[in-house]
């Protein structure tokens, strides 16, 4: 696929969730407006809308309707910024910037901060309650357990468990599918499920998945060494001056390198038997994990 | 109903429902197992299942069985567990102690305490979606909504913005229908819907809700004044210390309990197509509003 084409379907399936999301977030005539606010503050503030785009492509490669798929589109977006408005708590990273603008807790206080997030986590499941896809239970049953104890929540548990303490590179490993690794299959795994794929092509698709989210999460820890501020979208050096486990900590630059280029190659692998309909996909695994590294 | 067969179904109901909850929130032998201990610390801290209870038995009277609704009853808990764990929290009402034991972020610390009430909010919904029944996607889509923006969050946020300054009884009533209504409403609402009531059914369990609910609020406030601490579930006088409007504050005592009374007398009334099927949900309407207040 062309860069050109890839860039201009990326920008549009990008537009295309944020006008879904801003239905879901409209601010009400209301006394509860305020929520709304926080809610949009930190929904619109500038995210590249990766695992929507992921949940619309897995249910189009299958055959599947982009209607159908955008309430769960929005809901996984809904609840990745959740998780950064509460991430970035002073009880949590006490984050005072998020791509360069203030953290909700210091726009709207940290009650407001806690309320938005709860909002936003319990607005992801309000859409996807509301669809009409006769598959909708299933998609909503891999989302909320990659969100939830044995996905994203547990991943926070154990990081935090492990912050400032040496672990080895299973522990990291662990640790990265449950926190980052389970929202980006899930997103995959659903969009395959509200497509009608078949049980071949939801495998196939999970596969694709858990291979893209580990090339992410180490070109990730690459970035927070080698980057800039405007391509990790965070301060450059956050990481290693929290005390957290990176891959480059572990084992190094270079084999770090070495294991992006494996595991997108998996990932793109794990894409042949869609042919042609998975160039998309394919080129935004180049694009998520192939420059810049 | 006689009070010995009224108290001995509502401890069963109770204890069939811990038991289902302790499936959910069983400890794993996994690296994340400090999040299940925290939410279990809060959902077994001695609430009387109330909302699970009512959520069963308006399955119940529209000839649905407990074991379609038991997901859906014990979300309910969680849901208001999760709201507990994050009101205590030091940026919302800052309370140390809840039911005589310490709160969840006194205890665990505040970050677990935050991650603990996700885990429940999101634990909630994984529950409902792994259910069976044909009526599924509507219950959740009446609770999401209920526990959402338009409903109990919401209802924090206009409570927050209202305390400390003079409010009128439109807008108390508004905050009350909001932050607890909601919740009540939605758990006989999403019970008739698992039951497979008729809508003539749903709705006259929902303004059975609706009247219990205000029964119930206003009662919590007469309680807050008049009770003991055993009774109340916390300390005496903390609303009115904390500054917050409540009923007894803007009607007086008096009046208040003219309109306890008057509310759940409407409640019963609404339960009347029931006939017999519906005496234990009267039982508990008098259980709830009728003593000590």
């Amino acid at each position: 696929m062309k860069t050109d084409e890839f860039e201009s379907r990326l920008a549009a399936l990008a537009e295309r969730t944020n006008g879904a999301l801003a239905g879901y977030l409209r601010e009400r005539d209301n006394p509860q407006a305020k929520i709304y606010e926080a809610m949009s503050y930190s929904v619109f503030a500038g995210g590249k809308r990766l695992r929507p785009v992921l949940l619309l492509e897995s249910c189009a490669v299958c055959g599947g309707s982009e209607e159908e798929a955008m309430p769960f589109a929005c809901a996984m977006e809904m609840i990745h910024t959740y998780s950064l408005i509460h991430d970035d708590l002073p009880a949590m990273d006490n984050d005072e910037l998020r791509r360069g603008r203030p953290t909700s807790h210091i726009k709207f206080g940290e009650a407001t901060a806690i309320l938005a997030g709860d909002a936003l986590l319990n607005k992801a499941f309000e859409a996807m309650a509301s669809s009409k896809s006769k598959n909708a239970l299933r998609a909503m049953s891999i989302i909320a357990e990659a969100s939830g104890t044995e996905g994203m929540i547990g991943g926070q548990i154990v990081d935090m468990e492990s912050e400032g303490r040496e672990i080895d590179i299973n522990a990291l490993e662990y640790i990265h599918s449950l926190k980052t690794g389970a929202i980006i299959r899930s997103s995959c795994a659903a969009g395959a499920v509200i497509g009608g794929g078949s049980e071949g092509d939801i495998a196939a698709l999970c596969t694709f998945a858990e291979n893209l989210g580990i090339a992410f999460q180490i070109r990730d820890d690459i970035l927070d060494v080698t980057g800039t501020e405007e391509e990790l979208g965070k301060p450059i050096g956050s990481d290693s001056k929290q005390g957290k486990n990176t891959y480059v900590k572990l084992v190094g630059l270079d084999r770090s390198r070495e294991l992006v280029s494996r595991y997108s190659g998996y990932a793109k692998t794990a894409l042949e038997p869609f042919g042609e309909r998975a160039e998309f996909l394919a080129a935004l695994t180049d694009h998520l994990t192939g420059r810049n590294s």
